[in-house]
């Protein structure tokens, strides 16, 4: 196995390889403006890492990554339409720079390329992956439609939201490994713990968003810390808090989530203080930890070297970590 | 092989059967709502009945039935949403009864649920089928994307109006009966003629229904006679009419096709007149015709017995006298 940062040059020049723009433009410009914006590409290294891990070459993996990353790109065009979003990764969304028409057809295409990049496996290895794929694109839907309706509820329980996430985000990153097995053929016990390793760790790094969210450094944070707060977003900090407030400090939540001030700096300060002082902080910290352990502990079920696992566990704990 | 009747009934038995809301129902809802809407179901019958043209019983090509009726209304959904069109069927489109954020998510999941339908077939045929199916969805993207792109164009080839036709419209006809090909275990030969068949007279059958936009019975068309006119949709018959007027009358019919009078009456008539003295009307009827004959004449290159070819023939006849 190779270090991060070498499956993410491959996978980027094959990206750049195989995503040419064709006739018509008005489709495929878009796609290949979205993924051009660059990103981590955490899911399709993630593919590659595991296809090696189980002894393949991650060259074998490469139209499995791209899949992945396609569909994953997919949902971003689709999702910053329905959430109104101007901005991508510092860029203007698909739906901004073009308009939603293209944004709502350009995605469509790419949710069917997503399937072609299948075709040049065998039929068995294409099917499995395809399956997977419909499965995990399914439940993204699932999981995208859950946070729609969860805005206009005020009783989305932890369990609820915990489903939300996990359908949201989590699951794609278990195919994405689970896809680097099949084409390795790994057998079908190591296929489904490396799902659940994927699984339980997106879960924890959704969480570990949450909190970073609120209490992250500026510096280093990715997005516009208190982001979630402004918009009013029932993340797992904002639920819990509700859970242990006194009535007091429930209205006063509840409140602070019901409206939408021009500065948002006070409110922002006032609910980190009632995520602190509820202890709904530590409490998805300590949930972040907990989802974490549960991903390494199925690592021990794999029918690996150590030496591997401990490739995986420390792409795991630099995830947790933000250091990639 | 049974009556066209007898399909449909089956068909829409056993789509009430495998397609049932679940949670969450805001994204399941308006999938049922869509596919309970109705329509011809054209497209799948075919693929019915394509199966047992090559022996097969229709009963496994249900799925693959299944597949093509929820893309198609898949399509129906997004296009409907890029065109603002607020009915079909007489019905509240997707995105005016819920919104379009709805439209876009619904749509989405159904396009994945197309893909599932095909899992119950072993890997070898769930492989040609998927193939066929991104293939022919890609195509139909592409035909959406020239139709937009078309409206602020005004010098629209007849060549490029017919692969608009084609891949919008026509694609998805030939893969209809395709999929009943390929489940049955046709030859490589025979499935795609079957697939040339269905394209040939999918064209026939676009340009008749710009045919009887303009000239139709109002009484037996399901739309608004005059309706493309109304919207200044460039059609075969306004590009041949450009083609085939002189200078004056191409002038008067671009100011037409350039305003949106309150009363569109005189203006559908002015245009209807200018489509029939310049010829286009005939040269509409004779295309029609050709590709008629041109799909008849693939039926011979079969390798099934007369009587069947008779029936698809007869199909194709009703098809082309809207009897069906």
């Amino acid at each position: 196995m190779q270090k991060i940062s070498f499956y993410h040059t491959a996978f980027v020049a094959y990206l750049e390889e195989n995503i040419r723009s064709k006739e018509p433009a008005s489709l495929y410009d878009p796609i290949l403006y979205i993924l051009g914006l660059g990103g981590k590409r955490l899911r399709p290294i993630l593919t590659l890492m595991t296809a090696e891990a189980f002894d393949d070459d991650y060259k074998n993996a490469l139209d499995a990554a791209l899949s992945i990353e396609i569909f994953h790109n997919f949902s971003l065009i689709h999702d910053d339409i329905m959430d109104a979003a101007p901005l991508r990764r510092g860029q203007p969304t698909v739906h901004e720079k073009w308009d939603i028409n293209t944004g709502i057809l350009s995605g469509d295409a790419m949710l069917i390329l997503a399937y072609q990049l299948f075709e040049r496996y065998d039929a068995t290895t294409f099917q499995d992956l395809a399956k997977l794929f419909s499965k995990t694109a399914l439940e993204v839907c699932e999981g995208q439609q859950y946070d729609m309706d969860f805005e206009n509820r005020d009783d989305v329980s932890v369990e609820e939201y915990l489903k939300m996430i996990e359908f949201k985000t989590a699951v794609l990153v278990g195919a994405a490994m689970k896809m680097g097995a099949i084409v390795a053929s790994a057998s079908k016990g190591d296929q489904d713990y490396i799902y659940e390793f994927g699984r339980l760790l997106g879960i924890a790094f959704q969480l570990q968003d949450d909190y970073l969210d609120a209490f992250g450094d500026p510096e280093t944070f990715g997005k516009q810390v208190g982001g979630d707060i402004i918009e009013n977003k029932k993340t797992f900090l904002f639920i819990k808090a509700l859970e242990f407030s006194n009535d007091d400090d429930k209205l006063q939540l509840q409140h602070l989530f019901a409206i939408n001030p021009t500065d948002p700096a006070d409110k922002i300060e006032t609910i980190k203080q009632l995520f602190q002082s509820s202890g709904s902080a530590d409490a998805t910290r300590n949930e972040i930890e907990n989802y974490t352990k549960k991903a390494f502990a199925v690592l021990h079920e794999l029918s690996i070297p150590e030496n591997k696992k401990e490739v995986l566990r420390a792409f795991g704990n630099d995830l947790m970590n933000r250091r990639v």
